[in-house]
């Protein structure tokens, strides 16, 4: 099985809304929850497993606590909601370090001080193989500003936010143990170490109206894009040559030997996010994005159908397709 | 740093209620958040860890799966409250079995059932150091009728619900391979693999509006009677001799050569409800025992002051009194 399918698994299992209260269960960045008929509750539950997602050896606790809130805070975010409270679970060795955790904590406190959650509960545990860390966000959204997976239409314009595969670089950096003394490169180990959650930029897109579908780049733009194309049941096709992974992506790239394309397509991590528009609203997105000071990059467009192809202009001035969907991240990759 | 000092570090950190609709942060069984201004929110996360909370060489998965929902619905019930929905996290190692997995899946599907609750979501990740399962729990509850741990007030009897140190009992006969053909201790031992939540009986004491504070018993009676005599800003004692541990624990204790009173108090894992009411609310307490089906056994009294005192009634007829204040299971009792 791998990790689709044990998502799909469960969700086979789980039960279906049954008038409850439930507007979205399993398959979108949070489920969706009735409030008070005029609002509901997104609510997302991320672990972070050590030597999975992070590496004490170079992982800051203080920049991990920030992250592990950042990351549930960006599926929020990316449904156009509001943070409002956590709750956390802390799995530690029975001889973890207090001044560790400390740091851990501040992170975790500073992180939801800026998202504007409060931290409400949790759990701490013994776990004698390693640190593992689960954090439930609860954020808020107005019931017809909600933006899903789902909803994207043929013909509409496929954006993203920030730069892509810059946190897969960074990662990658720091574990080869590269460019750690020149700041040319920080902003892309910042990336993997403390990422940021586009939650101002997504609450603003939700109430924009403009917005079909939407989601955060997290297991990588090949895998995640299949997500969204799957959910709207349509397909799509994006440019290569147009993937905002920007000149400091490719001189990493240059500088280790690495395919920058690979990085932008298949990384994950970089937490931003990934919607669709009709063409018409380009004018006011690019406007919003530069009252944000955050480029978003128009990358492709949604098609009929269904896969993802990538296109890619050839030197000799033809373009290739090639299929990629679902080539991100997965978890049991190797159980396939 | 050990259990206490960690959650007090992370409750110091987290910011203070600042009427954005939390009633009741970290330090209950269920942070509690304004719904509707006249029902509330209880949101619990739990996390259970391979060889700490469970040994998969004699828990059956689909057991495991019933016993992560019900230790989470346990927290609701506590206070009074419903179950609603579940998010669950689950980390496995990327060489996991399917059919333990879809065992495990179909215990937790059948428990959300069987709890009223529907599971709406959660998060897969790889695991490599073995298994953990963490679930966020939100339940229901009308705002009034809500029970936390503080309330408790000098002269109020002190109750509890069932079997004190089956679970404890059951775990000891499983991790020592006692007994297991033996039919007269599966009650025991099915504590530890599949113990219920008192659910139902927390919402009827909910609302009877005779229970001033109440609490799960997951860490112990020594451990969690000094939760809520802190929270209240009492104390309490409570008679060795009156604990429900029942005549099947004193077998199993004699059958291993153990001490039946050290499971009652310090073994936690039995999610009984603690609870107190005054003197006057007897007779009512055990009628609806007796209409659950369930005994409610009146363990002792309420006191001024401060900690955790259990008398014993010794053979020269005299009674000994001892401090048991949180001697009961801390995750972190090796970081003293």
């Amino acid at each position: 099985m791998n990790e689709r399918e044990i998502i799909a698994h469960i969700a086979a299992l789980a039960a279906p809304a049954d008038g409850r209260g439930l507007i979205r269960g399993i398959g979108d960045d949070c489920a969706v929850v009735d409030r008070d008929g005029r609002h509901v509750w997104l609510l997302t539950l991320d672990t972070l497993i050590e030597s999975v997602h992070f590496d004490t050896a170079f992982h800051p606790p203080e920049k991990l606590g920030r992250k592990a809130v950042a990351v549930n805070v960006s599926d929020i975010g990316s449904m156009g909601g509001k943070p409002r409270f956590a709750l956390m679970s802390v799995g530690m060795p029975r001889d973890f370090d207090p001044l560790w955790f400390r740091a851990f904590a501040q992170g975790v406190s500073a992180a939801c001080g800026e998202y504007g959650c409060l931290l409400i509960g949790g759990d701490t545990v013994a776990s004698p193989q390693g640190l593992n860390f689960s954090l439930t966000l609860i954020g808020e959204a107005d019931a017809d500003k909600v933006v899903y997976r789902q909803g994207a239409l043929p013909g509409d314009t496929l954006w993203v936010s920030g730069h892509l595969g810059w946190a897969a670089a960074g990662l990658e950096l720091l574990q080869r143990g590269i460019g750690g003394d020149d700041e040319t490169f920080g902003p892309l180990r910042e990336r993997h170490l403390d990422p940021r959650a586009r939650v101002e930029l997504g609450s603003l897109l939700g109430e924009s109206g403009l917005v079909h579908a939407m989601m955060d780049v997290s297991d990588g733009l090949a895998t995640d894009l299949a997500h969204l194309c799957t959910a709207s049941k349509v397909g799509a096709q994006f440019f290569a040559q147009t993937l905002p992974g920007g000149d400091l992506l490719n001189r990493a790239a240059a500088l280790i030997g690495a395919d920058p394309l690979q990085w932008a397509i298949g990384g994950g991590e970089d937490y931003e996010l990934l919607f669709t528009a009709t063409p018409e609203s380009s004018v006011d997105l690019l406007a919003l994005g530069r009252q944000l000071g955050l480029p978003l990059t128009p990358i492709g467009t949604v098609t009929a159908g269904a896969g993802v192809d990538m296109l890619r202009s050839l030197p000799d001035g033809t373009t290739s397709k090639t299929a990629v969907a679902y080539q991100g991240f997965d978890h049991f990759r190797s159980g396939r």
